[in-house]
């Protein structure tokens, strides 16, 4: 079975909105077993809302449509679908009486307007939204001599996915045939996507059955393995063989197989270890101190940690020798090296990090090029730095250096 | 007239990718005077994409598409295209010879699939891809007597953006009748949507032509005030006689009207009182000095700070006694001022600026819940403390408690 996914609204048509609403739809269908063929935007206009619904029931098994159900003028989402089906509207009074209730309760007076969120398809079952005063609505049935389920989910993500959960996705269950899907994810830290994927396209291409999507971020790459099976032992045993192999090949460049994030899991590993940790940045500026404390819990681990944009603060906090950054300069792998161990020193922490470069578009030279940066892990076994040139604009490369210290860590705890 | 934006791919209706090209062509053409009343996303399918194709022939004045102009099997524009046209291709020589330059540069021999990259609708223009081997291609005139114009461009953000920057804008602005818009963006600090929304509802309502969006953040909101008018002159005349009479009525809590983010505009100030800022962050792990450096140029006026999450680095830092932490607890409004008054002394700078606070979701208590946050900002004027309680989970209430920080130094500065 097929679906598409309609969301309605003028303001999604604006240069400053962007449809997510159905990047969740998309994959709670996709579990069920049912492909998105279609998505489509269309303002709050009945002509073109009338005419989205019924191409899209000429074309798809199961169409989601997902905003106009509020109570104003421009809401015309039931009485477009109700001409796209030719069927009628009747007004709820049940609705009516639960939505006065409502607006008593706040001490107010129901304005007239907000009966029309009272209207049902004719034959569909109202679905209560907990989160709003928009009932969601489902209609199952013959359209045209083709078997099409249509249903109707209010705009704002928290309503569409609380109503979504209470109610459709049951009710999809027991009509769409079944069929299991399970999906590996592995995360790889500062490999290039190229590079990956000439490793391991040799392997994934055997398993026609298998579903294989790349994505890359700045020094972090996601693999996803998806199957299809009778069973959702069958379809996980499937994915885990291929994603077993893949694994084989890149080895500890692996950093997880559930989903974790890579601050996640570098937190796991030091309080496994009973380890603590502490930052000097200069060119990240807090990145790195900000990925670590994103993690709940990171107080067990995190020490704290210095900004260090001015030399001065460099030898005042982490206690670079002054004569050091004038001789091999700040951006150097000296002083990446003796921030992660004085802020070690300072904050009597397992590991230090450092990390000193040139993050641009400004401050840089040809011996020191923009994306130059260093990364330094110093602990009990020495300091180890690392040098990269990192390509890409200000942001891109401090997210590739935040990265590429938070691997430094992992490697050091496996 | 009016527009409608086709992206094609079947990697589009995957969970993980969201259509970013129709934002930047909506901004483009909504510039041009052109509203966007239609956007789809159609898989790798030529029957569905041929079906896509003709409804928008039918229903907008230019229909633009993106993607699907490379060559493998699954790239099908240029023959959906062709097809809901009903017009032929022809293979052009002149891009097949450029296209084999292209590969003997690199050393590689074409492969005969790429030559399908040559193929033009019949009265089309190419339009030259300067970053990618896919060229657009542009095509006006009458469909089934309507005019109309339809722009296939190549699906890579960057090459999209590059060719309707140089082939596409000027030709669209030939053929649509010259409006001129212009838009006043206001943005607002540390006042809640339905607050700033009640004030100044009353203002932008008397002002019918103008299109008023409101955009809100963790902490900031952005008011859009679009106007359309015969010369550009009088479209921003009438844009800013309301953003003039809104910024009368919010004041000081309006802190850009060009589109400067509020990360920018205390950097502005900073240097422009010749004044340093220094840090302390506990509860924020280092997101403010993140913001603040994200910022090139920002080593003139950030001198660097601490991240401070255990309470002995509050102390070995920024100098706060252990004594007040033991007795008014690490999330206190003495501990904030001392860590803003200890961070200044420290680093020297002209402000210091502290911040402790739960951002959850664990660590909560009934005196201290998730969302307290106490904000200071040390200065020669003195110490102010803020508290606030914010709403939202852990990354929401970091984010506007850096936002809060931000906007006290701007207002100091002012």
């Amino acid at each position: 079975m097929n679906a598409e996914i309609i969301a309605v609204g003028s303001e999604m048509l604006t240069p400053h909105r962007v449809d997510t609403n159905s990047l969740y739809l998309t994959e709670q269908l996709n579990l069920l077993g049912v492909d998105v063929i279609f998505k489509s935007i269309v303002g709050d206009d009945m002509r073109r809302m009338v005419a989205a619904a019924q191409h899209g029931l000429f074309r798809s098994d199961i169409i989601i449509v997902s905003g106009g159900l509020g109570p104003t003028e421009d809401d015309l989402t039931r009485e477009a679908i109700a001409e796209a089906l030719g069927v009628g509207l009747r007004r709820d009074p049940e609705i009516v009486a639960k939505l006065e209730q409502r607006f008593a309760q706040r001490g107010w007076k129901m304005t007239p307007n907000n009966a029309k969120q009272a209207d049902v398809l004719e034959g569909a079952t109202v679905l209560p939204n907990p989160n709003g005063t928009a009932s969601g609505q489902w209609l199952s049935g013959q359209f045209e001599g083709r078997e099409r389920i249509v249903v109707l989910l209010p705009g704002p993500p928290h309503e569409m996915k609380a109503l979504f959960e209470s109610e459709v996705r049951e009710r999809l269950r027991e009509k769409v045939p079944p069929a299991h899907l399970f999906t590996r994810t592995l995360k790889i830290a500062m490999l290039g996507e190229s590079a990956v994927d000439a490793r391991v396209a040799p392997i994934y291409k055997r398993f026609s059955d298998v579903e294989t999507t790349i994505l890359a971020g700045a020094g972090e790459i996601e693999l996803h393995f998806k199957t299809r099976a009778a069973t959702l032992e069958q379809a996980q045993e499937r994915a885990d063989e291929v994603a077993g192999l893949v694994e084989d090949e890149l080895d500890d460049a692996v950093y997880s197989r559930n989903g974790e994030s890579l601050e996640q899991i570098v937190g796991y590993w030091l309080q496994m270890r009973n380890a603590t940790v502490a930052v000097a940045e200069s060119c990240t500026g807090g990145l790195l101190a900000e990925r670590i404390t994103s993690i709940s819990g990171s107080s067990r681990y995190f020490l704290g940690g210095a900004v260090v944009y001015s030399n001065n603060l460099k030898t005042e906090f982490a206690g670079v020798p002054a004569d050091m950054i004038e001789r091999y300069g700040a951006v150097s792998r000296e002083v990446a090296a003796a921030l992660a161990e004085g802020i070690r020193y300072r904050c009597e922490s397992t590991f230090g990090v450092g990390i000193t470069g040139v993050a641009g578009p400004g401050g840089g030279s040809v011996e020191k090029p923009v994306g130059l940066v260093y990364h330094a892990v110093a602990s009990d076994s020495g300091t180890e730095v690392i040098q990269r040139n990192f390509p890409g604009d200000r942001k891109r490369i401090r997210r590739f250096a935040s990265t590429m210290a938070l691997d430094m860590i992992r490697k050091k705890l496996m």
